[in-house]
């Protein structure tokens, strides 16, 4: 089956859904995204993804393009499209169309909007959790303003790419100080010997994940001890346990930083455990 | 007369100039640029921006698409088919199309090759010129790689729109240090007292400009001074001149920094002379 995807109002199959060549994303990377994950053919805490969406725009003073509610008509639309039972749902807002200069069009043009959809394999992402991925460490070398959720992502493809070619799946920026502050597509966390999980403030250099907020909410509710906190690589690699969160991930164990076993090279009971009930605290819609 | 534009492989009228939305560089901003000025129809110091591009592309490891030969062909047709007498030519390459991942696509997929020309107003340029630009300083938010001529320009578009706002054209950006690296689209320099040129290393912080590597030839040519060190706002407050270089503008007289008006807020003589005697030093293709 081919893909459809939405694009500025219509529903194209997925070679043919173009936007311009000077569409201001394309140009200047001047818009945002969202990414939700599917299950059972719904949306996964959709509201809190539209309301970081609606956050970023303000940030970057992209007007909204559509009332919210059709915005939530059309991804479910095209999750029904694309029959997705399991799988991701991907929205991008860019500025809009207009001839190439730096400042903001003056007038405003109408932002451009893209909502796709893929089915990903649930057996298969069961199976990585089951041996845990590894992750590499890279000097921070974003711009300060991650916590706008922009398609400025070319340093986060370099790491994901550095990662790769180390045999890693992620990589975690390490900031001037030597404190982790997240991975290229994810929240990083760890849990020291003492049980005690640990991870950055969403407020200094970190966007602040969906899934890392819900996870906030699954420790209060299974009375494990958070500290919001930074830490360094090298605690990271004598902690008991490490782990990423992203909405696609849910909580992946890590297994190994910068070539290091971590727990022995295993995923953590407490992650899998995380990961196990995560989805019971989850908002389906 | 409709713009028309080169799209891998084809010439297209400009509303009909289309990318797919799994494009890389409308996801993740995963490609590069380069901007040339058009004088009488012809391309000025095409070699040297080809030669950045080169350098751009192979530090993202992204293949050259097409022989130089080919891609000079494309460039003159563009311009030819534009009518373009006195303009700029645009080019873009990005890593080429993919189901959208982090990482590079394995095996790799074809760049995305985009090429555009407009006409500019040759006379409003230079009354411009005549009246001098003003500038704004902000703190430098863009990430280490400014060397690399890359679409990631989120933080750039901020900066210019903020220029805008405060009534000036340009935004200096200013490191940690306090000192000025450069401007969101062009070079920055100052002009002692004693009538010393004074601009930023290429190897620090900053795109290394073919506009500013021709102008340090023109600057030796005509006996004038350069000192290439990083200069502070203060500095260039109180300095005799100041201007920035940007093909597209050439060498552009600055009269106020900041709200303040430098060299008594009128365009400086030497950066006058240096933007009549620019193109004598340019190679025309």
């Amino acid at each position: 089956m081919s893909r459809i995807a939405y694009v500025n109002g219509q529903y194209r199959p997925m070679r043919d859904a173009v936007v311009n060549i000077e569409d201001r994303g394309y140009q200047f990377s001047d818009g945002i995204y969202e990414v939700c994950e599917i299950r059972g053919g719904r949306i996964v805490d959709m509201p809190r993804h539209l309301a970081r969406l609606q956050r970023s725009l303000s940030e970057l003073r992209i007007a909204m393009p559509m009332p919210l509610a059709s915005l939530e008509v059309v991804i479910h639309e095209v999750v029904r499209r694309n029959r997705v039972n399991y799988g991701i749902v991907y929205l991008q807002i860019s500025r809009g169309v207009a001839r190439r200069d730096h400042a903001f069009p003056s007038p405003a043009v109408r932002p451009s909007v893209v909502v796709t959809a893929r089915s990903l394999n649930l057996e298969k992402n069961e199976a990585t959790a089951s041996h845990g991925i590894k992750v590499i460490t890279t000097a921070e070398n974003r711009w300060p303003r991650v916590d706008i959720k922009s398609i400025s992502l070319l340093p986060n493809v370099l790491a994901k790419q550095q990662a790769r070619e180390q045999g890693a799946y992620e990589a975690w920026f390490v900031d001037r100080d030597g404190f982790v502050t997240e991975g290229a597509s994810s929240n990083a966390w760890i849990i020291t010997k003492d049980g005690i999980v640990v991870t950055r403030s969403a407020d200094a250099g970190i966007l602040p994940g969906i899934t890392r907020t819900v996870l906030t909410e699954v420790l209060a509710a299974l009375q494990i001890r958070l500290e919001v906190r930074p830490f360094t690589p090298q605690e990271a690699y004598e902690a008991a346990e490490a782990f990423v969160t992203a909405c696609s991930q849910i909580v992946m164990p890590v297994v190994a930083i910068d070539g290091k076993p971590v727990g022995g090279g295993q995923p953590g009971p407490i992650a899998l455990k995380l990961r196990q009930h995560f989805h019971q605290f989850s908002a389906f819609s």
